[in-house]
């Protein structure tokens, strides 16, 4: 006892929790493991109490993940140097704006085991000025270790029920995979393991900005053949997005396989059709507001519209790598996105571009 | 004039009336065509009148495209022989259990001329004993002639109603597309040839197998993540369906990205989230009931569930090459469309089915 794998989970919100639960579960009774299971809390009084103390008492994040009996071994624990000390593996789980404070404190913690290793299970990605940094690279840079990438279409809720789903871990060295498995993977949990982290991860930030694109459309009553089409259209766009500005591991026919894996087709699917960017985007057309204007109002409770901001940091990456016209859809979209007037016509109008060439190439039937 | 390219449209039902709407329209004032589409109508009384004489008088299909008015250059007609006898192009849009039939008649028109090339938008295909015959390879087989397949994402009312839509042309010979890319292609109705013809015609047929397998799941309240791991996972199967049985032309790239146009990923994604597989599919199961009974009830009104005949068809064809455990969501989706006892707990097992090996191959952190 004690001598097993420690495990530290950083952060605590709804997929925190749900993932917390999913790990305890699974490895409370291997051996390798240290069974107990520690969840960083960034503390707040919650009914008078702190949260992390709730948490312990009653084994369930009553404000995050409520309804769900989180196992005995997930020990909530508000003190981020207690939690990092002895881990050797990390599960990073913070909304993507703190992962960097976060990380930070945890650089601190010079007592740290130096061959810890990182999983991130954080959405998002910094659109530097000549390239993007993946959180995962991010994470990795700031404490010295490797880090995989947990992505895929999962509803932390459903998770959380124990609903079968789908994950897909994006990961470096294989040497990883005999830690990261075991903790991840189950008959609810089924987890594909591909080596590359970039892809998956990529694919989790643009999907955000491509179901903000099939929102507007709906909102404009587009029907369901245009919907699909800007769907489809911006998976394209993905995966050539993906073709130019991340590194590729491994050999191009299973990177190709990689776009169809939980975190490509699935997450995309999900998010362009019942995903949350979807549904504000949606009601901002349908409403006469922008999309700023839907992310300051009631109805979404001070949230955030990941999609919004990212479409903002997506054309001005692109912008600055003159590949705007590259990406007709993205661009459009990102465009409709801040309230361009005429860009959701111009989405439209970026679907199967090729369409006028195709006609000028077999318009010679006359002849 | 009269010397134009003579367009035959075989069937005047929902798709084929709407199709009757965009080709008419797309040729109007192309000199390389005649501009008389002669649109052939499997003659009924509607209000006591003669269907093809209701459409010649009011421009309009009252019974299978109400309220869209079709352009004056569309000729209703209910003699095959007049349609077919002088056709250059012939567009084959009846439901695919009435192609035989209707092209056992057509290929007893002796005037037929010789160069005639055909396209296919029937979506089905023939099991046989030994392999399986595409529709277009079965009506070209009867008629002497090259037939193309037109496939995608198309709700036909929105095609009829000028909606934004993608088309997949899979071709056999370039020289072809001279004559089918001007009748189709234009700014609403956008179209992307790929040559093969095979692939868009089989992923036409079985993303309603997978969509039967998407409303059984979601019948059992299966939640969003394991929805979506089914249709990602019956994508998979497809593709593997396809490097297995349907013959290839062109290079393994671009064969591969034909899986990613209208008529494999955007075709399935709304079979499997709003077609009429899913929806009474998951009426089934919600209401207990079995396929075959769903089908009887009056909510059909009488139509086929084309998913559910397919897995009869499909299931047998997998059972005669000895391949069922090759292809397990498939497999499991036909059992259960059968109404076989845990077929639908099957499916969900079916999902990313290496999940065990994976576990066995990382279990080793304890060592």
């Amino acid at each position: 006892m004690g001598e097993g794998i420690k495990v530290a989970i950083i952060g605590s919100g709804n997929w925190g929790s749900a993932v917390a639960k999913l790990i305890a579960n699974n490895i409370a009774s291997n051996r390798a493991f240290d069974p107990t299971v520690k969840m960083w809390v960034y503390e707040e009084q919650v009914n008078n109490q702190p949260l992390s103390k709730l948490i312990n008492e009653k084994h369930e994040n009553v404000k995050y993940l409520p309804g769900i009996r989180l196992p005995d071994n997930v020990l909530a624990c508000p003190c981020i140097k207690e939690v990092s000390r002895e881990a050797d593996v990390f599960v990073f789980v913070v909304p993507h704006e703190f992962v960097q404070p976060v990380v930070s404190q945890i650089a601190k913690v010079e007592e740290r085991k130096k061959k810890a290793i990182g999983v991130s299970l954080s959405k998002g990605a910094l659109f530097g000025e000549k390239k993007i940094e993946l959180i995962s690279a991010s994470i990795s840079e700031a404490l010295g270790m490797r880090v995989s990438a947990l992505m895929g279409a999962n509803i932390a809720n459903d998770v959380a029920k124990d609903l079968l789903s789908e994950g897909t871990l994006g990961y470096e060295k294989k040497d990883d995979l005999y830690k990261l498995i075991p903790m991840f993977n189950c008959s609810t949990y089924r987890v594909t393991p591909v080596q590359n982290v970039g892809i998956p991860e990529i694919c989790g930030v643009l999907k955000n900005v491509v179901a903000v694109g099939c929102g507007l459309a709906d909102g404009k009553s587009c029907g369901v053949n245009a919907g699909v089409a800007i769907m489809r259209n911006g998976f394209i766009e993905m995966i050539k997005f993906c073709d130019k500005f991340v590194k590729e591991t491994g050999d191009e026919k299973r990177v190709s396989r990689v776009f169809l894996e939980s975190s490509g087709f699935a997450d995309l699917v999900v998010s362009c059709t019942s995903g949350r960017n979807y549904k504000f985007s949606k009601m901002a057309v349908e409403e006469g507001k922008t999309l700023e204007e839907i992310e300051k109002s009631d109805k979404m409770g001070g949230q955030k519209l990941q999609g919004y901001s990212t479409s903002k940091d997506l054309y001005k990456f692109l912008e600055r790598k003159e590949k705007l016209e590259k990406f007709p859809l993205l661009k459009s979209i990102c465009e409709a996105a801040a309230g361009k007037e005429g860009a959701i016509e111009a989405m439209f109008d970026a679907v199967t571009p090729e369409y006028k060439k195709t006609s000028e190439k077999y318009s010679s039937a006359a002849s």
